[in-house]
């Protein structure tokens, strides 16, 4: 095991102080570059993206913005409106347009969301991705569904349909796969929690890692995006962050009931796409495109599984089962997750998120991303030599 | 008079459904060129920006970002939170960061401002920008203060003094310069106001063009955000689109009391910057940058008060005073905007907004954008082919 010298001590201390002032979320690289340069970041395993999706849309955006000019557009001129990105949006979806919400992130969608239709009450599972208790509205009561750390924190489905139908919420949140354990529900049991839970007035589910999630051997993209005219109390929500590793253009959408798009886009949300986020969209909606991305997310996928395989080789650390492109994993043998985290960092350059932060968990947890080939086989050398 | 071919009766009637579709806002470039493929649009004199500051903003951008390939991280990683932007900023405004909260465009702090603290009235004064009236949430009252086509639309000081102290509205707004005429309220006058009015829970003064006012023969850069400690009740908004031309970045800040700037991040906004909006931003408070930015903020000033005096001695059209980077045109002798604006478009490609949807006009008006030396010159050319 490495021992940290004094210098790495204080680089140590700095990290935790970073990552305290951060709050509920994770410092960024450009923070981190920032405020200490000394790290040298090789692997950002907290990033959940498929790189090789990044690398896809980075072609095609050198290619098509870059070395025409035409990003001068992009960033000059004011871009379109929500529902005309919706538009764009919603033949490849196979919706109507006025079921599309356009966000400047998923995360925009989930404060519009809480703030608007959540009134009374919301059911949150944890662990959970902390905004959508976070973002709740004052007044409103937030009630947590603690997932059992004796079934990997999965949902117990029946008693989970108990559960809401004995608080009576107003709104739900189902996150599938579910950050940060990469849990998933399939399609069917998610069609029976929605039959049964009619009564709820807003069922949210976020599908921000589904492209990563597989039913069948041929890897076919999921949604439950399709089912909103039949379940009206339905709003599927979507980060384009994840699969295509664009955080910093902040592209989302929802999928919801007409109504509730008017009554955002009545009072706001008119501009809230960037040049960037419409180019991004429009891209994602073509053909060409999206052959070539189908290609890279079944890669990514295959290559993810392997990963994970591999990691449930190494003594000391329990991986949890995950259907996403990241891995819950549970350090056993009395090390904390933080001493994990700086070690990683300072002696090996990886970022990896440290789950001391997120409510729900019992023990001394990471969440690890998966990422390119070479950089996951750098992980694995790394965490072999960290915990054999 | 240039007369319409049908063909050209087509595209004019095309147009004007393009506008009605974009409600009280303007369709982009971005959708005529989608839609109308056959417009050659030369002048964009929609849009309010100086194009010597987008120049030096593509320069840095082109130099430091492109080249250099840095545009990946701008677009993979996540950005900065909302705290860590203002921190940036903080310095540069002379203002403690706690005071700032950092928006995705001037509009999404105007809708923040408006749903989170406008209870029960809001007194707006019209002819102005949209987004203030049509934000307002369901319940609350909306009284309009009729500026005087007398007066030029300028606000008469002690008239809406009193009007604001009987009225008793809990948000009151002041975008100086105006939009869509360029009125402008000197400080002192401004704090006058703000004295008398110290009863009112928010007044918004809204700088998004002071950028382009001046006071002295120096052109020195005005605001009132370091006004704040002093009235806690203000909140001084500021749009980036107008200085820098970059409406496609979607950057703005507003300025005010610490507690409502927790109130906002308490429940949200975390994330609502882009990559290219934390780099505007990180440039815009270098001292290198400001230097030259203060070159070109001055030279468009100068060009702009040539380009105001040229259009005064056009005949039948009257131009209204304006300390913005932009007039508004009353079209004289019984032409309709709507005419006007499809003629500019069709047969000079110059694109100007309408006023036809602006509420608290009396009159047929275009507004119209300073543009570069040349297209100003190509402009005044061609207004003189139309009204003389």
């Amino acid at each position: 095991m490495a021992i940290f010298t004094p210098s790495e001590q204080v680089l140590a201390a700095q990290i935790l102080k970073l990552k305290q002032e951060a709050g509920s979320h994770s410092p960024s690289i450009f923070t981190f570059k920032q405020k200490l340069p000394q790290l040298d970041i090789k692997v950002d395993a907290c990033f959940l993206s498929n790189p090789y999706a990044t690398e896809l849309f980075l072609e095609y955006f050198n290619h098509e913005i870059v070395e025409t000019g035409k990003i001068r557009d992009l960033l000059e001129w004011y871009p379109s409106q929500n529902a005309v990105i919706a538009e764009i949006l919603a033949d490849f979806l196979k919706l109507k347009p006025e079921h599309i919400f356009i966000g400047n992130g998923a995360i925009e969608i989930i404060q519009a969301i809480v703030h608007n239709f959540t009134e009374k009450k919301i059911l949150i599972n944890i662990p959970t991705f902390s905004s959508y208790y976070e973002y709740a509205k004052e007044g409103v009561e937030v009630v947590y569904n603690q997932l059992l750390k004796e079934h990997d924190y999965a949902i117990d489905i029946e008693g989970y349909i108990s559960r809401v139908k004995e608080e009576q919420p107003d709104t739900i949140v189902l996150i599938n796969p579910n950050n940060p354990n990469g849990a998933y529900l399939t399609t069917d049991e998610l069609r029976h929690i929605v039959t049964e839970l009619h009564f709820v007035k807003n069922i949210i589910i976020d599908e921000s890692f589904i492209h990563f999630a597989y039913e069948d051997k041929a890897f076919r993209l999921i949604s439950t995006g399709n089912w909103v005219e039949e379940f009206p109390n339905l709003i599927v929500l979507k980060s384009m962050s994840k699969d295509f590793g664009i955080a910093g253009v902040r592209a989302g959408y929802g999928i919801m009931q007409k109504e509730k798009v008017s009554t955002l886009l009545k009072t706001g949300y008119l501009w809230n796409s960037n040049g960037l986020a419409e180019y991004f969209f429009r891209l994602y909606t073509r053909a060409d495109f999206a052959y070539n991305y189908e290609k890279v997310r079944v890669k990514y996928i295959l290559e993810t599984m392997e990963f994970i395989a591999d990691l449930k080789t190494i003594p000391n650390i329990r991986v949890y089962p995950s259907k996403a492109n990241f891995v819950l994993v549970e350090i056993i043998g009395g090390r904390s997750s933080a001493e994990i985290v700086s070690l990683l960092l300072i002696k090996y350059g990886i970022y990896v998120r440290t789950c001391e932060d997120k409510i729900g968990l019992q023990g001394d947890y990471i969440r690890l991303a998966s990422r390119s080939k070479a950089e996951n086989d750098y992980i694995l050398q790394s965490f072999r030599d960290v915990f054999q």
